[in-house]
């Protein structure tokens, strides 16, 4: 099945309009009046009807079923400094969206080049492969916020800091319990400075390592996902 | 430290003739005469040279030490179908290399699209990776092979092949005994037929599943490495 996205239906929607964007990929799959067509808002929500007759530019679909599914199983939140090609960032939200995240919190560090982040764009991107991968909850992402206030605002049950610094710190997936909420903080180029790391901790926050090899910003906040993942599994 | 590469060094060296490529890297880095150099020739070697007078367009340096590091710590081997869009591979093989990996192998699966490589420009942006990500260690990429011959060939000790359909498999997570040598295949955008599935199964390989979510090629890949990584750290 194809999945297509709508935010404002819910379960009780009778008819689903599809937007200019989604009308355009129900063209090119060549879909036909009849075909059933699954669309979530990505807060859980399955919803299937059938296409009307397709009037090329509005196609209109009409509701056979719907059904919700509980809160997505990644309890991951990720807090990262945008890299200073947004490329980076970019592929990073398409492959944490695959593999499963909750939220992405963009930070102001010291060593931050980029200050600013289209937020629309990237939410084009994490629908995109939110369908591809076919889910139904879409990850959450903020503005950019300063990385005090993300420290003091912040209060999951787990909280990491990832640095490349010669102190004190283990390994993440040897800090990581059960099924808890994690929030993992990410670096830009330059590293967190030793200033910031301190007070991450002094503010509960868990200073780790990611490994050997020095990893680049995406890559790091990737290996933090997928170490998760692979600890909730075995 | 910033890493340089030249495949043709070994611990006896006394001279490094840096190459067109590399040269351009020491000047982008705007490094001067006396300066320290580190030197790998991708198979351990860590060659430290300080930098001659330099001439523009061809840097030499004078050996000071040599150290060969022993065997790289990754032990993963994976074989992928290229994907349809190149650049997919190209960014696996720069965040494989990253995070660690010892071979990669193309294979000709059934529902293939793309049949050839360019080999040139793989081992490019792997060498790339590594010196970015200061290893010494350069993983080792293969040309394509078929999917049959593949399977007869490898005789790792632990051999997955990873696939969506709905025949029994268990999480590749599950799977993974300490740190033995491992083998993994990934399919093509298509996903493996059923036959080649059957095929591999009766030839070793343990068919296994990487998580609940639909993933890319490339996705699927970098996940399964980074499955095995956390393993061994844990």
């Amino acid at each position: 099945m194809n999945l297509f996205f709508d935010h404002s239906i819910n379960k009780n929607t009778k008819t689903v309009n599809f937007s200019f964007e989604e009308s355009k990929h129900i063209k090119s799959f060549r879909m036909k009046s009849k075909e059933l067509v699954t669309v979530t808002n990505g807060k859980g929500l399955e919803w299937i009807g059938e296409l009307e007759t397709i009037n090329k530019n509005n196609p209109i679909a009409n509701k056979i079923s719907s059904k919700v599914h509980n809160d997505m199983i990644s309890k991951i939140e990720i807090a990262i400094a945008p890299t200073k090609k947004i490329d980076r960032i970019e592929w990073f939200l398409e492959k944490s969206t695959e593999i499963g995240i909750k939220k992405i919190h963009f930070i102001q560090t010291k060593n931050s080049i980029r200050k600013k982040i289209n937020k629309e764009r990237l939410e084009k991107i994490i629908i995109s492969s939110m369908k591809q991968s076919k889910q139904f909850h879409k990850p959450i992402i903020y503005d950019i916020i300063s990385f005090n206030d993300f420290i003091i605002l912040n209060n999951n049950t787990q909280k990491f800091i990832a640095h490349c610094q010669n102190t004190h710190k283990t390994d993440l997936a040897k800090n990581l319990i059960n099924n808890n909420p994690c929030t993992i903080m990410i670096g830009p180029e330059g590293d967190f400075t030793r200033k910031e790391v301190d007070f991450a901790t002094l503010n509960g926050f868990n200073p780790v390592g990611l490994g050997k090899n020095r990893l680049r910003t995406e890559t790091a906040a990737l290996v933090a996902i997928q170490t998760v993942h692979t600890l909730l599994t075995i």
